[in-house]
């Protein structure tokens, strides 16, 4: 595949000097920001922070946003790249990344991101060569040669074949590779230029990107009374507990919890809860009963509310791959990613396509929470619409809980049975069994809580057993 | 002075349920934001990435916006108090710290920020009992033992003086210290409460932060001729350098720098460094001379623009704080901190009390650069204004260059003056020992240049040597 990198190309300097101002104007028109829009981030050394979470975190923090160009220095490509070729990764494992990065790619596409990835080739005689400038000259006038330089080029074969092999896996239309021979400086930089003018342009032509085929939709059952039972309606709402028994296994699990926290900690174990339910279900409660029992170092709540204009401005992933926890602690999301799926779905928010793939998106997202060792929760605290009817009318009475209840609340109340519906469709579509969804009979709110921090101890338990 | 928190206060569970829902009323009407407005940060294990920079920088990345609420559970406190607990810092040592903290305290509070410092007092006997009564219960019922309570309870009269040294070198008129009894947590809880709402009531009510004393301003010398020389006269405008040498000793300068940025990154040597300039006396020409001598992954160009809203929302100094490099790494500012004292100052987007406590604030904020090992690098370019003229005229006639050249260029142009006052000003206070200005005769691009990447290798050499 590299052969037709290694054609010797040339621009002479004459020819530079006339391309390169027009290219640079050109380019300038197009983009119409200057440097100001562009980030550059190079990906090579990780840090211990990026170590402590699933590999593409350190991705997702340098995210360009909408209408900007993050320039990636090495990239998603590189680690898996390297390790292959020094032989720490299996051919299985390799093959899985580039799984991954497929669908990463995809998904960002999909979201209208322009992906242009190039591929900077120098053939095995021209890198030696360098090498041998640069030994000679003892290091004077050669810029090209890094520390790094010498180690992977004796290796050069292993790269070929496995970049070789990444390149064609992942060489999709909507993000499709350019391998540029990089022999000679001139070429390679006004052939990157053009490129980029090039895809910048046709973008800017075709107004949006390419739809995406939308994800198949549910197949509809006729209208038979059995298709209406859905996974909500198998959740005893009936069940109570004793105001005395609550107190006594409510402390006894706090207690058990606390030292499980700690021992997570020494052991660097991750957990993520998210806290999903009908307005006034009882999540804040719920989370307060759980924070209770865990010392403030080792665990945040983070609010979802409407997404601010910089994260409006990114993939709506983007600001839950941003919040993840450092290795040891614990996240307690207060509403989540799930909003896509659910308030953003009803209201109109988000279009059919951009929520139905969102799903796989968000199945893709745990999944890698997950294979990375994490511990992830997640609660749907269930009430009927009598109970909610009771607690809206409580807290309007009630001075200091009075703010807790909205317009906006009675209006959802209204769209009780869409909401209901879009619920189902999501436990259904992402209750996995590596992250499965707990149903909380939350009608009897001390039942509800010693439910949600008993599930926090028996994940813990079984994680850290 | 913690005996006053060792007389045992409690309030009753009666009394408790009485006061906890109106003071919860209350501070949700003063605050006016509900938990969303709050984050939390828990400091104590220090990241690499946080210990590869200057100690306040994991202060400055957690500071909230203006609006917000950020809780510092730990603080700048708690390091210095825990190691000099333990002799890791010496007295002297310990005292600067406090220093440190004293000038970070005053520089937020002038901008606007209430600093409530809250210690939580617990005696001698009341820790033990509770590190009893956790050993008996093995762990049941008791929530308030960390891995960390027995250790540091070993060393409770240590902490008791090393604490009251502390607070008592810091407890400012506007950055005053409250401590609080905290055996019985109901008081505990009730009288953070109240603490809290009385100093957000007081501060709204108050309009504005108490007016720090304005830093002096510069005694007028009575206008002679001698006191119209300034230091930029002194930057000789007319020397020359051929093309060709210019040429060869540029290449030679960058392949020094190349080996030397290496061997900085092996040796964990970090640099920053700062362009000012007039509109078009080439800091971006100089910027790409050195950056084409660095492997893209080694550095980082920062472009200094107006701010954004969330940077607007801080300290001006935030956003530099937050964009300090990792150890080993090369960070070019185009335009820096400085804006304050030029920009600011003379187009009056900041209050002369502003600017003029600045000079200290920058100073402090280059002085902790310094300290933590970084070689601070400071460029002026300089170029007489029939030149600048010139090269404003080029540009508007040249196509790739003219969307350089705009309207406030020519505006900028007119207050010369105003600007030379503030350059010679900003360049009289802040040009320090340790980080000294670099004014670069800039008539000529070329000279300017080599002058540029031959500081960067001088200083290079001496950090390495």
């Amino acid at each position: 595949m590299f052969e037709a990198a290694e054609l010797g190309r040339k621009v002479s300097k004459a020819e530079f000097q006339r391309l390169e101002p027009e290219l640079r104007t050109k380019l300038l028109e197009t983009q119409r920001v200057d440097t100001r829009g562009i980030t550059t981030s190079a990906f090579w050394d990780e840090t211990d922070e990026e170590r402590e979470r699933p590999t593409a975190w350190r991705f997702w923090r340098c995210m360009p946003e909408r209408g900007k160009i993050g320039i990636f220095f090495g990239s998603w490509y590189s680690e898996p790249i390297v390790e292959r070729a020094f032989g720490e990764l299996s051919k299985g494992e390799f093959e899985l990344h580039l799984d991954r990065i497929a669908s990463l790619e995809r998904m960002l596409s999909a979201d209208g991101a322009l992906i242009l990835k190039l591929w900077f080739h120098l053939s095995k005689k021209e890198q030696s060569k360098r090498i041998d400038d640069d030994r000679k000259k003892e290091g004077r006038n050669t810029l090209d040669v890094s520390p790094f330089t010498k180690k992977f080029a004796k290796r050069f074969d292993q790269f070929a074949a496995i970049s070789e092999r990444a390149i064609r896996r992942t060489d999709t239309g909507s993000c499709a590779w350019r391998v540029i021979e990089s022999t000679n400086r001139r070429y390679r930089d006004l052939a990157t230029g053009f490129i980029l003018l090039d895809a910048l342009r046709r973008r800017l032509d075709s107004v949006a990107a390419t739809p995406e085929p939308p994800d198949s939709q549910e197949i509809q059952i006729p209208d038979l009374e059995a298709a209406r039972v859905t996974i909500l309606d198998r959740v005893d709402l009936t069940e109570r507990i004793e105001p005395e028994a609550y107190s006594r296994e409510l402390k006894s699990l706090q207690a058990r919890l606390n030292k499980l926290s700690w021992k997570a900690w020494e052991r660097k174990h991750t957990c993520v809860a998210v806290f999903e339910g009908w307005d006034a279900a009882g999540k804040g409660g719920a989370i307060r009963r759980v924070t209770r029992a865990l010392d403030a170092r080792l665990f945040r709540v983070v609010q979802v509310a409407a997404p601010t204009d910089e994260e409006r401005a990114h993939h709506y992933l983007w600001r839950f791959w941003r919040g993840l926890p450092r290795a040891g602690h614990i996240t307690l999301y207060d509403r989540s990613w799930y909003g896509r799926v659910m308030v953003e779905r009803v209201e109109g928010f988000a279009r059919e396509e951009e929520w139905r793939r969102s799903y796989r998106e968000i199945n893709s997202f745990e999944e890698q929470l997950c294979e990375h060792g994490i511990t992830l929760l997640k609660f749907w605290m269930h009430i009927s619409p009598e109970e909610q009817l009771r607690r809206f009318q409580e807290r309007e009475q009630t001075p200091h809980k009075a703010h807790k209840i909205t317009d906006e609340d009675w209006r959802n109340r209204e769209k009780w049975d869409e909401y209901q519906a879009a619920v189902n469709e999501m436990v259904a579509k992402t209750s996995t069994s590596e992250a499965p969804w707990t149903l909380v009979a939350g009608d009897d709110k001390r039942l509800a809580r010693v439910q949600v921090v008993r599930t926090f101890v028996e994940a813990f338990e079984k994680a850290l057993d």
